[in-house]
């Protein structure tokens, strides 16, 4: 693309590097932000940058958080022998929504993938495992995407605390409440007919 | 969304405010720039500052330029006599692509839309009407969309400069190249038949 200015250009190409927006898109929002009050690009730049540079982690859970402990682990209420292994914060906000859990979060920062480079060192696995030796976890509950990434480090992760004295559970898998079984995929519904539950139990959450 | 840090909430806030982009997207683009080094934020945020803080619009045909004058008005070599009629920086970028046109723009800004709240006095009409009567242009292209709002715009210049000594025309509406007929929708293949052209000048720019 040639643009009449630099620095419209230099704006495009950053904001083109965000996963998902193309120079186009890219284009369309600059000169957006252009039509907007000058306010609007400061507050945008400036709550970036604040993020990114005094961005926080829980020291216990690896989930972002302003405190060093954030509101989840700090929470008295909350089972602290229960620890939900998820990727990133998405998932913690998708589970808490659904008001179903009062344990803790463990957050990995990603899946093990060799593709694209990320080992299990690059992830916060070493620190959950030291967790689980210490005895004070009774139940680990894998929530990562059931893909090929998510098996692998659902896997590495149950090898290194075999032996430990933990209970590992995974989340259900199966057909999607109020969808049709006739367009569900081969593998969900085999899986939710192997792993069929009394029908006494799945009355008591609905 | 119920986020666990208010740094992160701001951001995704700042983020969403852009068009076309929701919570969900500005979440994933913000969590993006986390996983990458604090510079592509840093980056990205003064980029976005400098270009809102020192933008500057060509004071001949108000495109959005770096210096004074824009690179296409200092061209000598363009014909200044010819003067085309576009929304925004975007459309002369697609015409610039073309390779085709020789002459001159004037940026609008916008098109008049009393829905949006933009009336004639919030786009640069009044620079264009006064260049017109000056009596250097030769010819005015109108390449605004083909929508109810540049039809408006359209009508609106061209009464403005009614009686001055100057050809107005449009930019031709027709079936694209590669088109095939059946898919066409009748207003524009009912123009094209319209306002056909000889055979012979169609050979000419293929």
């Amino acid at each position: 693309m040639d643009f009449s200015s630099k620095l419209l250009e230099n704006a495009v190409n950053e904001v083109s590097q965000l996963p998902g927006i193309g120079k186009r898109t890219a284009l369309r929002l600059v000169l957006h932000l252009l039509k907007q009050p000058v306010e609007q690009t400061q507050l945008l730049s400036q709550s970036l940058l604040q993020l990114r540079e005094s961005i926080n982690f829980c020291k216990n859970c690896h989930n972002i958080s302003d405190t060093e402990v954030c509101e989840i682990c700090a929470n008295p209420n909350r089972d602290e022998s229960l620890i939900c292994v998820v990727e990133d914060l998405r998932d913690v906000m998708a589970i808490e929504n659904t008001s179903q859990y009062r344990g803790h979060y463990h957050v990995l920062g990603g899946k093990i993938s060799p593709m694209d480079g990320i080992g299990p060192g690059d992830l916060s696995i070493s620190s959950l495992v030291e967790k689980v030796k210490k005895g004070t976890v009774s139940e680990l509950i894998f929530a990562l995407s059931s893909t090929m990434e998510g098996d692998t480090t659902n896997f590495y992760i149950y090898k290194q605390i075999e032996g430990c004295n933990v209970t590992t559970t995974t989340i259900a898998r199966g057909i999607s409440v109020g969808d049709e079984l006739e367009y569900a995929d081969e593998v969900t519904l085999g899986r939710s007919i192997l792993h069929r539950i009394p029908f006494e139990s799945s009355l008591k959450n609905s």
